[in-house]
């Protein structure tokens, strides 16, 4: 099957995160396929076939290839999905593997973007300074001991972890169990970043510890930064306070 | 003290991963500070004090910020920059903290930037796909044996690992012996990226695996991704082989 379909990293929320190349990329396609809310954010240029929004499975599947000749699928790194810009992409590989084999002969092209850990960290200060790990919550893939296991992983070994897929209406109780098994590890005062919404009209961003986090504050929107020991945070007069993780790290 | 100092992530290499955002904070800027070759790829305005190539500290201290009203430090995240755009602005806040009480006035933006391991993971698929983590090589500034508990703590929980600093002239063994270390947990087929020099012109990426991974094949300019188990290659007729971390992972 011959065919060209890329997917295109977005970047949360503002628009000034799109790269040239995502858009470039965009400008080229024939037609998008994508999930609704980052479909509504794409310019539809001449000659193009308007965006279709489709969701799940349907919104990676090669088969679009095979009727249009250069597709772009969006993927956009709000925080619910899963790493960012590169779960849609491995959803894509997923197919392709799993199709008839004519579907390895697409010329498949990912456009990384700005991620949701990225995005929110640079508004704090750089909580990501030092060695990070990206985990999602959600257990709809994968079994709740193995987000335990990773957890307990990352914390002890001295990670910063950003935490997607944090909450959701399905998935209430993952959050608090979470901050719960990592308060085992770290300080109460650790710096905890609730990232919502970045880069759009209705962003917040708070900053809290540990021992204060509430999830209430957490929604499918929010990306969470859980420090390491060595996080710190720095009080600003009239600003406010840089959350950062030192380069060095002890024994 | 007053002032606005803005950490602009360029991205690595190709310019068309330069974001609108940090497009704008480069032109904002009445001076430029930062390593050499990056200031190199960085347009200089009309009105603005030419590129100033700084080294090390001077590159991160705020006291260009009293001379300038919006300097920019350019920092990029080519893969010998511990993770990526935000160890420089982790340097940043190090001296804010350190430093005179009057800094921490300072109006600080961080632009956040594409990350290597985003633009090297884009390059063969989406191993990036899962849970993974960020880890530099470089002892420099922590002891080698906080990383080889970091390695073995993200191996033994499952976590694709991009490895930064992986290599230099006055670190020449670090490598062979985080992948010995690793062939500890993960299976001698573990598909493995070396990604060199990525977005610019002499850029080579090298798919392999733990088991032949040879760490001749990489320098200072090059990212290591090292998949976890579930990591898949896939061989594709006409195309190099995708390399992908399904979203889901067993038990």
């Amino acid at each position: 099957m011959s065919g060209r379909l890329a997917v295109v990293g977005l970047g949360p929320g503002d628009v000034r995160w799109l790269t040239p190349e995502a858009d470039a990329a965009l400008a080229a396609a024939d037609a998008l396929f994508g999930y609704g809310p980052y479909l509504d954010r794409a310019p539809v240029r001449d000659g193009q076939t308007g965006p279709r929004s489709v969701t799940g499975r349907a919104a990676t599947h090669p088969t679009i290839a095979k009727k249009r000749c250069a597709p772009a699928t969006l993927s956009k790194p709000r925080p619910p999905d899963t790493n960012a810009t590169l779960a849609p992409a491995a959803a894509v590989c997923e197919q392709i593997e799993s199709g008839p084999a004519t579907w390895r002969g697409l010329d498949l092209e990912i456009v990384p973007g700005i991620t949701a850990m990225l995005a929110v960290a640079a508004r704090v200060g750089a909580p990501l300074g030092h060695d990070f790990c990206a985990l999602s919550l959600s257990d709809n893939l994968k079994p709740w001991p193995v987000i335990e296991r990773r957890l307990d992983a990352a914390a002890q070994a001295g990670f910063v972890i950003a935490l997607y897929n944090p909450i959701s209406r399905a998935r209430p109780w993952q959050l608090t169990a979470a901050l719960e098994r990592l308060r085992r590890y770290l300080p109460t005062t650790t710096p905890i970043v609730f990232g919502r919404a970045v880069g759009r009209a209705d962003e917040n961003i708070a900053v809290t510890t540990l021992q204060a986090a509430d999830p209430v504050g957490a929604d499918m929107a929010t990306l969470v930064i859980v420090g390491s020991a060595e996080t710190r945070l720095v009080p600003r007069p009239g600003h406010a306070p840089l959350v950062y993780t030192p380069r060095s790290a002890s024994a």
